[in-house]
């Protein structure tokens, strides 16, 4: 029982309280979290397994239930806080079976079996994991049950981050130091991309002498020469060569938690209009850094950068940045607060956001990026790495 | 366009043909492709952007039809075949915005665009990244359509590999070996688990002289020491001590192609029970390796299996693999064929499968995988790499 948990059991009963407010607030009886990155918030689960279907199911009376696959469950004994009873799993034959047995199927009779077949019922219907069949076969099994939508229900209460938490986001950022440092370090004319990105992968992963890291949600991305504008691919064979603009986005990991980082690199001197551009993304940047508080909102902060660059003349479309913490693969993003002009959520200190201004042009873009932690009368940058336009 | 593809355009649109066929068969007009896997193998768009909603339409006769996030059309531009009219994408406000728009009511109105919103459209329902509020909006905007469960349709059409496709498997084979020699190299007494998957990485995608990796679709799996029983852990900053049984799984993968592999080591000298029950499962995997071939079903192919390991009075519940190829993030296995007793599809020459026994007790675990490629009589290992147990 939570012999591999980051926190003790304490943090995660305040967590699963603070759920249980919103679900009272939402007229929630229970819950089934399917969003990974919440599964471990509230219970500590940690396993390479949502590639199955699994849950946890919350309610307002009983101790969370773990239930997933059979495979998984000491998973669940050994990293959760939740005694054994609370462990429920189901067989084999109901992986990716394709015909006749479903996971939700047995999901629904834990439902059952707990009384809350005829409650008021929430499940995410926007989490990554949560398919489309998944909620058919779970409502048709549950026709009694008055099933809400509740995506985001969690990811709200992951908005604001303990101390605790906050140390594992620091530590992050230094891993994502040691990754960015082996890109600065290994980026030059002649490399292949791949080689770099191993480099990367040893720095994230090696990390430091004191800890190692974890896998990110996002593997490193690299886009580089003509591609700088297309910021989601990872890497190639392609040797970088001279002139090339690179864009390295990467974050480190510890204990699921993230501090995403991106600097942009040329191989060589940069073009006049490349060197111009990160100017104006660096001095949006810093001044978006130095005027962000608690009380501004998501849309306040974003209109600090969207206000600087239109000194220059440059409009960019999409959102400066958005909430980080815990994360599964696809993504290290918490899916809430998002600064951009749509948003109002105000700014509270403990949030942490991924600031990420960039432009894009037709044939390179520029990316420079931090991850902050809004305090009690500004933000701290959680890593310590220089913001120029790296020459390599 | 198609600049960065893998495969010549005419390789592509034999897949779509292929398609077309089995659409035919199941009366569906169109079908909105979204599992990341089947938009690569159709068209060939690569980028990490799945943590967003995109898809391919794939209808009898047009074109196929990228439709994703604006920032991502330069990626579906410059890594599909299709011409640029039909890479249509929306915009950012539509990305993660918890309250007003959905990417799937762009989605929709493309559908409409093209005159499919009155038809018969599948959509894959348990892909995982087709969530159910994507098929709640979708079918909400198209309230004419007859919409139909596809899930897996395309996923048929991958299960037999052409001549090129097995090059790049074998090729991540080759990778696969060089990521296993650098576990077997690195893990040792006092060695740190995350230190031990650094050294994993640099293998997997540092690779050989001639070509790098891609990240594999599941991270290097590596439970130790006490852990072994639960198989999808990956590490820790624990460090490895004498007596440790370790489980490291992991996959090559080339343009996005995985050859999965599994070996099973113990720092110093295993005890008698692991020694035995590893002689079991290599016993069990060389006789199915032997025994397997082309008109056989998998079920079938999990009774050699089985009775090979019954012999020694061992049972295992869980399937004993399944096809694999083409992978993004959660998983690189198709979700069409299980080795298992409930599957009765006939093997053919083509396919590949992981196969992958394992044996688990409380304590302790074995596992020890190969990939194959059945062929016209029997089955070809892809990867070359001694199937002992390792004692380092």
């Amino acid at each position: 029982m939570s012999e591999l948990a980051p926190f003790p059991t304490s943090e995660y009963t305040r967590r699963v309280e603070r759920t249980r407010e919103r679900m009272r607030e939402a007229g929630l009886d229970a819950v089934l979290v399917t969003d990974p990155a919440n599964m471990n918030y509230l219970t500590g689960y940690e396993s390479w397994s949502f590639y199955v279907h699994q849950g946890v199911l919350v309610t307002l009376d009983h101790d969370p239930v773990w239930v997933g696959r059979e495979m998984d469950a000491k998973s669940a004994e050994v990293t959760t806080w939740m005694d054994d009873e609370h462990v429920l799993s189901y067989t084999d034959d109901y992986v990716q079976s394709p015909h006749d047995k479903h996971p939700m199927d047995y999901v629904a009779a834990v439902i059952e079996e707990y009384g809350y077949d005829d409650r008021t019922l929430g499940v995410e219907m926007d989490a990554y994991y949560y398919t489309a069949r998944s909620h058919a076969r779970l409502t048709d099994q549950l026709p009694e049950a008055d099933v809400q939508d509740a995506t985001l229900l969690v990811n709200q209460v992951r908005l604001k981050k303990s101390d605790a938490e906050l140390d594992y986001m620091r530590q992050a950022a230094e891993l994502a130091e040691t990754g960015m440092q082996a890109a600065v370090d290994t980026i030059a004319e002649g490399v292949r991309e791949s080689d770099a990105a191993a480099a990367i992968y040893e720095g994230l992963i090696g990390g430091t002498e004191e800890f190692g890291g974890d896998y990110p949600a996002i593997v490193p991305l690299m886009p580089s020469g003509d591609y700088t504008g297309t910021p989601h691919l990872s890497w190639s064979d392609r040797e970088f060569e001279e002139g090339d603009p690179v864009i390295v986005e990467l974050a480190g990991c510890k204990h699921r938690y993230h501090c995403p980082m991106a600097r942009t690199l040329t191989v060589g001197e940069p073009s006049p209009e490349m060197a111009e551009t990160a100017e104006v993304v660096i001095e949006g940047l810093e001044t978006t850094l130095d005027r962000i508080q608690p009380g501004m909102t998501a849309a306040e902060a974003e209109a600090v950068w969207s206000e600087s660059i239109a000194k220059h003349g440059i409009e960019k479309d999409s959102r400066l940045g958005y909430s980080t913490g815990v994360g599964y693969p696809p993504d290290w993003g918490e899916h809430t607060v998002s600064l951009r002009p749509e948003d109002d959520t105000v700014l509270e200190p403990g949030m942490t956001f991924h600031v990420i201004p960039g432009i894009w042009f037709d044939d390179f873009g520029v990316e420079i990026s931090e991850t902050i932690h809004i305090t009690e009368n500004g933000a701290e940058t959680l890593a310590d790495f220089g913001r120029d336009l790296f020459v390599v």
